[in-house]
């Protein structure tokens, strides 16, 4: 009882070829016509075609990846492990750019149009535990540490002992006036506040100062806020000999502005980065980073993300760590 | 008689509370009546709340951009205009990212997993136009000229106009023994062979002669591809004073491979690229470019698609084409 074509055209009292007209949007079909084909389709819930296997299980075999931005490179590139990773099971991933917005995650995270999609591999950034608790549930797998109390699966990576071991390294080399970039308001992101903490940490380990001037806020992660902190912080008078920025694109605009101001790198100030995205492995200078195991991240991800289809979805959520590992290239090393 | 769960409850003869654990894929169901129940949802194409609106024309109010490569950042700023673009029609985008393959490209061509969209804005690399004749048609508008002949409605920027243009560019300062780095066999893309065109038009409306040795191959065009190329332009003994990259991201890697050979740019070899991504605007140099206007290219193709949807699907396809300028950076002007 799989209504086809012809349930369609039976219930509304036209042939097969006009149901197809309507369906296919030809425009040479009567508007009462077209209205008596369109409201048989709503009554019988016909869809064409869908797949008979996923269809057995009520499932479109599509799982959507859902980030804050594309043109973040750090998620273009996760994005492909996740499709590498998704094959495995079969599933086509498509990729929702959320823009970072909480409405926006809100209707991603209800499935974006009522249940189109299996399952969902989110990165939120203003989404909260409450926003979640209220949905009846697409099964989800949440990256990053933006909402934890645990409604859902979840994977993530230790960025505080991250930050702390590459500002440890600036350390290392005898910097001492070294600065943060891309510090942010509690309710923009998660991991400012997580790296922040880790820099914090391995200065007071160092029996450094915790100094604000050395601080700079940067409320988007691109190029061009990267630029302007650096600037910002080049005007202050606070003389910076390093400088770690919370991602790979800050830094890439750091050191735009470091050249602009006729400083070296790493001579004069030392450059970090997170997120070791491929743009960092051929600019001058090479930039030293974070390099989190974005193919590892992916493949636990999708993981959990199956386990919950087909296991229990009332289960209690997991937590699983992916690693990362130190990145050292030319902006901190002098040849 | 639009179905409901009491429909699939009902049909399986159990209580709604069992339909519901299985869609939710709790465990505790006994594996007989999971498989009943699987068995009455197939049967009654059920498929929870597909939002009304949609659902009266068989709609799911959700639109796919294919594209190749988001890790090339072209596409993924693409990605936000068309986001942007879409949100005017209430359209949600998916990304599908295809890597190029023809098979791949198939089956996105095909409407993904058999019509779950309405409609796809694609970039293809390999598909052609046979491909699309043999398909029962989701409504398409492509992107480019990989596939021509008027299977459905295109937008395109005058790729040969662009390329001589910008090459022009390069001989206007003088240049005389310019480079390209980026040509590609006819079965890897569409881009390569008009870019190469304009290249080739604009050496000979110079009286420059064509020397094949100055042409270097690329089948993927990311930095590591254009360093790789650069580098054997440089051992090969041409001795360039200047190079046409066919995109950015290739300029980018040529960009790191002359710094590595201690040249100058643009003193000893001038730059170009194509594209105008973000990271031009802050390499070191920065670089000039080609900048196809993104915005119009996603504006146009969702109108493109949008009048395809609510018009006559069997009218000839239309081809728009969207306008590009010349932004000259530091890779070509010495300051």
């Amino acid at each position: 009882m799989r209504h086809r074509l012809k349930d369609v055209a039976e219930r509304a009292g036209v042939s097969v070829k006009t149901v197809s007209n309507v369906v296919n949007g030809y425009v040479h079909v009567r508007p009462d016509t077209r209205a008596r084909v369109e409201e048989a389709i709503a009554e019988l819930n016909y869809r064409p075609n869908l797949s008979a296997r996923h269809l057995r299980k009520g499932r479109t075999g599509v799982i959507a990846l859902a980030v804050p931005e594309l043109d973040i490179p750090y998620f273009a590139e996760l994005a492909r492990y996740v499709v590498t990773a998704a094959a495995d099971f079969g599933w086509t991933v498509l990729i929702d750019q959320t823009g970072g917005g909480r409405e926006q995650e809100r209707v991603v995270a209800s499935g974006i149009t009522d249940h189109l999609i299996d399952g969902l591999i989110f990165s939120p950034l203003a989404l909260t535990a409450e926003d979640l608790a209220g949905l009846d549930g697409t099964p989800m797998v949440l990256l990053g540490e933006r909402v934890d109390h645990g409604p859902a699966d979840r994977v993530v990576i230790d960025n505080v002992g991250a930050a702390r071991e590459i500002t440890g390294h600036l350390i290392g080399l005898g910097r001492r006036r070294i600065a943060a970039i891309g510090s942010q308001r509690t309710d923009e992101g998660a991991s400012a506040r997580l790296r922040l903490a880790g820099y914090g940490d391995a200065l007071r380990a160092a029996g450094l100062d915790y100094d604000e001037a050395l601080v700079a806020p940067a409320s988007a992660w691109h190029r061009a806020d990267g630029a302007a902190a650096m600037r910002g912080l080049l005007t202050s008078g606070v003389r910076p000999d390093a400088v770690f920025c919370f991602n790979d694109t800050l830094a890439l605009g750091a050191l735009r502005a470091l050249h602009e101001a006729g400083l070296r790198v790493p001579e004069d100030v030392a450059v970090v980065g997170f997120d070791d995205i491929e743009d960092g492995r051929f600019s001058i200078p090479t930039l030293s980073t974070v390099a989190p195991d974005k193919a590892q991240i992916a493949r636990l991800a999708v993981e959990l993300l199956a386990n919950r289809l087909d296991g229990d979805r009332a289960a209690p959520a997991r937590e699983l760590s992916a690693p990362y590992r130190l990145e050292l290239r030319e902006s901190t090393q002098t040849p």
